[in-house]
């Protein structure tokens, strides 16, 4: 048996903590398993070495009469990547420093234990500096220093490029670097040890009989992202998904089983609704008199694609006498910038003056869950359920497994109360374990 | 032409000093040399790791019974080498955060340039984790970066033994790096560049009429230890002898020469006496009443060297009657642990009881020069400037270039002075440069 531990920046913040991973990785060794662990840098690392570079970039600002750059410097110029690059190489420092002091505690403890950075781990990425994607793996080193009976720590959030370059995966790096050496080295399961004790049914500080999800299914998972990104990058899951390595969401501070994040067969539960998120952040925007011809909606998204703006929610009504109306949700934090790009449009020289309506008061709430591709009427329950809490539903979006509403701010936790009841997740945990 | 440049941990200790270090760096490629900088870690650092490690340690004593280790673990307790690799994963990671923000900081000021780490760099050592001996090196890599314009910067003190793991070079690793590299890539200079001028004909702040030293040779340099370890490890100065490169230690604030160390074909000085040192870290022991039977000598620093104790100068008087004196020099502060395992010992059952006097309050002189070898009667020179000054002189050693003379703790500096003055180091640089 072979477990992949991760634990993340908060878990080994302090020497204490680092101890306790110690602790927690040995005795799943007693236990009989081969441990492979993969740490973050400690807390608040990471953010003081980017604020090193972010200050070293502007103490020269407005210094360029002590610069004296030469023609020849200025015209060859580095760019941004060459720049990426030192951060990567800067910022990776963070999680090696955790995985030689976590080495150093469980040995300290009577254990066997060698740290992995960079080169020794064999995590081959592609050459994009602070996101790279993962490329391959190649697992000699960790095989042998398991074989040797050592717990193997390796840091988290980097890899290779073919040039030998030191890479970083992105926010998130360390889940996925722990999901993809489970990968490769066919691990039972990949544990994300981390501060909670499970994903849940929905946010339980919104609704106190959240209840633990047992098991739930990889879609399931990416479709809960605001749920499950408190507790590990959703990417990681996407990883997971691809290679189907069974990610276990658990406590770091006690034994007790979590949640467990596998495919559908190895999914047991029955349940049709898994479980429902509550997103506060985004924001409507609706478009009035918009000309109804070909590519003026292709516009009007390329230039929020164009603003760097992701596009959530998407309705298009029928068209009315050569015009249309449509409505899209921004995260709120984009919705200036959003209808400032859309002021600056130029839709149909001659046609009415277009209407941009925003609002930032609402919110989405989406229940999900796997049982509905073979539960008919699941939406309409939803709709039912809303409806007798007089909640007026403003869109709606669905796809396979999920069914979103957005409706006002104000009703957004009544309405996440009620379809959580609504759909028995308040139930206890044996009705929907299997 | 290819220069190597060395920045010590002061030089790299706050964002400002980089900065400065990168302009200098570029100055250097402006003037049309290949450069490569070698950095140590930002100034406290490397203690900060290390007080990390021994924090983590301590941490852990008197708490075995949380630790709740199984016989299996204790059996197989991992011994120090494990973690000292540990300590060289973990501290070598202060040189890495220093060459990735130098680099940023050359690529800040209009520059291109690249960090190189561990794996990259390209030098391999032996085994020996916390003081490894460089075995060889790759410069592929740093070759390729030169090619492309850019500053290549390496981070000193580390190299990769042949498992791919990171060791560290021991005290003083950064000098030894970049006299490794120069020599590896003939490079046509390596400068140390420092918050001194140069090597001095003696400690200013003993002697004010000290100058600075413009030519020495290596064999100079490593006999005025004490003067040169203040601005370069002598260990880089063995290295930079063996395989001729040329060393120029020089203030990193000016661009004034400093010191070069050279070969003897090179350096045409031709001063007699190069420099003067005071050593007052030492203490005297005299053992009378030794047997003088084979055997008792090396019984009595065999003692001494198994408590890893430094023996320097060693005097032993005519047998007189069976029995003999020795006299020795030791660091003052091993001469309690001295005496103590001296006091141990059972030499010759039945002879009388030998005698031990200890004196810590001595000092060493020591006039070096390669001329010397070419010079007689500079040893009967020293005598006589020292009777001059009615100076008592208690043990005298020399050797090819060198002689130092012991005297009480006292006289010390009016020794160096007087030395110093009657050897003619008092008069201005270009009497004695080339």
């Amino acid at each position: 048996m072979l477990i992949v531990q991760k634990f993340g920046g908060s878990s080994v913040a302090t020497l204490e903590r680092i101890r306790n991973v110690a602790e927690r990785a040995l005795a799943t060794q007693r236990a009989g398993q081969d441990v492979v662990v993969v740490v973050s840098a400690m807390a608040g690392e990471t953010n003081r070495l980017i604020g090193l570079a972010n200050a070293l970039a502007s103490e020269g600002e407005g210094q360029g009469d002590r610069a004296s750059k030469g023609p020849y410097l200025a015209s060859e110029r580095a760019g941004d990547r060459a720049h990426e690059r030192e951060l990567d190489q800067l910022v990776s420092t963070g999680e090696n420093v955790s995985a030689a002091l976590l080495a150093m505690a469980i040995q300290n403890a009577g254990g066997r234990a060698i740290s992995l950075v960079g080169h020794q781990i064999g995590l081959q990425t592609d050459g994009t500096y602070t996101n790279a994607r993962i490329l391959g793996f190649s697992h000699g080193r960790i095989r042998q220093e398991l074989t040797a009976g050592k717990v193997v720590v390796c840091a988290g959030f980097q890899g290779l490029n073919a040039a030998g370059n030191i890479t970083t995966l992105g926010r998130g790096g360390s889940d996925t670097s722990a999901v993809a050496l489970a990968a490769a080295l066919k691990a039972d399961a990949c544990e994300i040890l981390t501060d909670v004790d499970g994903v849940y049914t929905t946010d339980p500080r919104v609704e106190p009989r959240a209840r633990k999800i047992h098991r739930i299914t990889y879609e399931e998972m990416l479709e809960l992202a605001s749920l499950g990104a408190k507790v590990l990058q959703i990417r990681s899951v996407e990883f997971a998904m691809k290679f189907g390595v069974p990610v276990h969401v658990r406590s770091s501070l006690n034994d007790s089983e979590g949640t467990w994040i596998v495919s559908e067969q190895k999914s047991l539960e029955s349940a049709v609704v898994t479980g429902v998120a509550l997103d506060r952040n985004e924001a409507k925007v609706t478009l009035t008199n918009v000309p109804d011809v070909p590519g003026t909606i292709a516009s009007i998204f390329g230039a929020l694609a164009g603003a760097d703006i992701v596009v959530d929610m998407i309705i298009q009504n029928a068209s009315r006498g050569g015009s249309t109306d449509v409505t899209f949700t921004v995260p709120e934090n984009d919705l200036k910038k959003a209808v400032a790009g859309l002021r600056s449009l130029d839709l149909l020289p001659g046609a009415g003056p277009m209407e941009i309506l925003s609002d930032p008061d609402i919110c989405k709430i989406s229940i999900v869950g796997v049982g509905m591709r073979t539960h008919a009427g699941v939406a309409s329950k939803a709709f039912e359920i809303l409806a007798r809490e007089n909640i007026n539903i403003q869109m709606v979006s669905t796809s396979e497994i999920k069914v979103s509403v957005v409706v006002h701010e104000r009703y957004g936790e009544l309405a996440l109360r009620a379809l959580h009841a609504g759909f028995g997740l308040h139930e206890g945990p044996t009705s929907s374990a299997a």
